[in-house]
């Protein structure tokens, strides 16, 4: 071993260079912190789970033993279980999908689909086009095969296209390789908005004339509150669209199953990379995931969810409005987050540890980002705590916000710059 | 695209390097083969599920929801739930391992532990050190991050020190990396061999002094049949060892539960690696073992199972020693699996098709080989099928080698070389 750094990991010399891109997330240290009882977490992306009845799950539970106990405890295939691919195409049909289950891949969560997808795609160097901010959870897997990801700016209608051309040709005129364009098209982690049912198309088209892959992300479909969002890009076009689905927010992430659609030749080999990867997904889960969808009305399960969700965005828009009235943030009209703009001046990683010192967890928009962007922006989850909890924690954060106002106002002549003008060259239109 | 070759898949030239290393292995395409109910399969390593029995495994699952329902649910932590790993901790005790539950990362099945230590360490064209044969899944991982495997010849007593410094010497003389040297040395994978005592502290004297890893895999090490094989490597050794076990053969591999234990440095990379591919592994798939491991009589559950698999390889190595009498094999002490050499000039691989035209199926040898070697023998599973299924099975297998050793006795002048001779440099002095 080279004597040429300094390391307390005997094997340091060893690592493959991909790596070096491991590193604990913000998102990781934050759970450790959101799990003290006394603290309101607003950070966490945490699905309410306790909304599922202990009746129904050992009905379920019950019926996967008496009617196939040793298929579920046996190895299963690498594409995943037939009767569940069946299903999961009827549940696509609801926005809009129309799919075979013979295009479909089953995951151990859709976070392996999007591992499956980089781990066939991306050679070190290569560049990934995501949304600017983007999901915290695909950063850590372009990260760790070593892609170049570009964030293209968003508005309150998604991804602009004209920012997207204009981050292709750049990378174009770089010579480099765009292997992918990774979206998440509704009710957005974390910015909270929605792309346009026009802005679609437009992106679709954009992708095909290039010859781009388009990976649609698409956890939260499903949980939208007045209206349902533009069909999914998936329904629009079949060929040159990989779409991920997930059970996460419809049933329950612990059981790690989510899927995969895609054209036929990169199906054949995401079954290949599941294969090398697992061997096969959890049968178990699968066969409990299988009899939930084909014996509970979960559709009315899914209302449920909706109803409180939307009761609990409703308390922290309600909350913002009343403690930070002239502080912006989106409008989700589904799924967990909505993301705020800092009042001028304030970092929200630098923040965090004194919110926490008042008992309140948040995402720092830095997470959400590959490069350093983000400082002036966090991301609220209203998910997981009671709508009361929310009113408490979101009052928590405007005390502490109120105090870096002033601190700021205190002190700004001794300041050189704000971090927000130093890192972001480009402020998008409405998200920052 | 390019226009250079001809492809269905028009994504064909986006696909990173690695990519071309996924080829669909021979198990995969034999397990379509073999699920057919009239063919006898001692291809597959299914563990016998059934000896499970169905109250207990409700009542496993009942305790789940009563005591812990909603976290079953949720999303756990990225190194696995702290009272599995305790349990992990106890369970490998009785292999002679002292470890720690920190040490442990819990993984979707030990195949994704495999995956990650190779994900974390591989570069393109770095060497890993397996046996001659060894595991198909290995190879599968190894080949997926491109690593350049070496394989060193093994004898009844398991892998041969020399040989292994030989190639050891050899891959430092070109100049090349050696990350890892991948051992199973119990009941092999598909040697059905154990490294004996006295091998596996030469083996670990080797690799410690030239500053190579050890990676143990031990997915059988509690299916032993007259005596317990020698302690796991791992409690020889805390460094320099990382040790791969499952729950697989103790429980059921549906639930895709596996672990590794890793040098402290190794393992807090490994937990990134985890939560980047998986997020976390499946909370509802360790409760349930979790659950199982504190409440059933899970070390009489592992003697049934000793039981069934001892009995079926009785059957299998009686029912060789009536058919082929001359045909040599190895012993399996344990495990699932047996390694038999065919008479000269018969090809394991290309014998596959009339074998299952006779309604048996087998592993070819090649499955097992990251080279071209392995033609000219098969592995056969006593594991899954009933004994009379295996007398069966072994019948059939029995007049199939008899008619190609007469048609080849027949055609033999007329045959330039025999497969044997052009592909086997240096046959291992046993295994062969």
């Amino acid at each position: 071993m080279s004597g040429s750094h300094i390391s307390l990991d005997p094997w340091f010399d060893s690592y493959a260079d991909r790596s070096s891109g491991l590193s604990a997330s913000e998102v990781r240290s934050l759970f450790a912190v959101a799990s003290r009882p006394e603290v309101v977490s607003l950070a966490g992306g945490m699905p309410y789970v306790r909304a599922i009845p202990d009746t129904l799950m050992k009905q379920t539970l019950n019926r996967v033993i008496d009617e196939r106990g040793p298929e579920a405890l046996q190895y299963g295939s690498g594409q995943g279980h037939p009767e569940l691919r069946e299903q999961i195409v009827d549940i696509m049909a609801l926005e809009g999908i129309r799919a075979r289950p013979d295009d479909i891949v089953v995951t151990t969560g859709s976070q392996h689909g999007l591992d499956l997808i980089a781990r066939l795609f991306v050679n070190p160097g290569d560049v990934v086009i995501a949304e600017a901010p983007s999901y915290v959870g695909a950063m850590g897997v372009f990260r760790s095969y070593e892609a170049d990801v570009r964030h293209v700016e968003m508005d309150e209608d998604g991804i602009i296209p004209e920012r997207l051309t204009e981050a292709i040709s750049a990378a174009r005129a770089e010579g480099k390789p765009i292997k992918m364009i990774y979206l998440i098209p509704n009710f957005h982690n974390p910015a909270g908005v929605t792309l346009s049912g026009a802005r679609r198309m437009e992106i679709i088209d954009i992708a095909q004339s290039e010859g781009i892959l388009i990976v649609e992300d698409n956890p939260y479909g499903l949980l939208w509150f007045d209206h349902a969002p533009p069909p999914a890009m998936r329904a629009a076009s079949d060929e040159g669209i990989i779409y991920l689905g997930s059970f996460s927010k419809t049933f329950g992430p612990g059981l790690r199953v989510g899927w995969v659609v895609a054209p036929h030749g990169i199906r054949e080999k995401l079954v290949l990379a599941n294969e090398a990867a697992v061997l096969s997904p959890s049968s178990f889960s699968q066969l409990v995931v299988t009899e939930y969808f084909q014996h509970s009305d979960w559709v009315a399960q899914i209302d449920t969810f909706r109803g409180v969700y939307q009761e609990r965005r409703d308390a922290m828009v309600a909350a913002l409005a009343h403690e930070l009235p002239g502080v912006h943030h989106t409008m989700p009209t589904g799924g967990f987050y909505l993301w705020l703009t800092l009042p001028a001046g304030l970092d929200s990683k630098e923040m965090l540890p004194r919110a926490v010192t008042e008992l309140v967890a948040y995402t720092p928009g830095t997470a959400f980002y590959a490069d350093d962007r983000g400082t002036e922006n966090l991301r609220l989850a209203f998910c997981y705590p009671t709508p009361e909890d929310i009113k408490e924690g979101v009052s928590r954060l405007a005390k502490v916000i109120r105090e870096e106002v002033e601190l700021i106002e205190t002190f700004e002549p001794s300041r050189d710059t704000s971090p927000i003008d130093t890192h972001v060259e480009s402020p998008p239109p409405n998200l920052s």
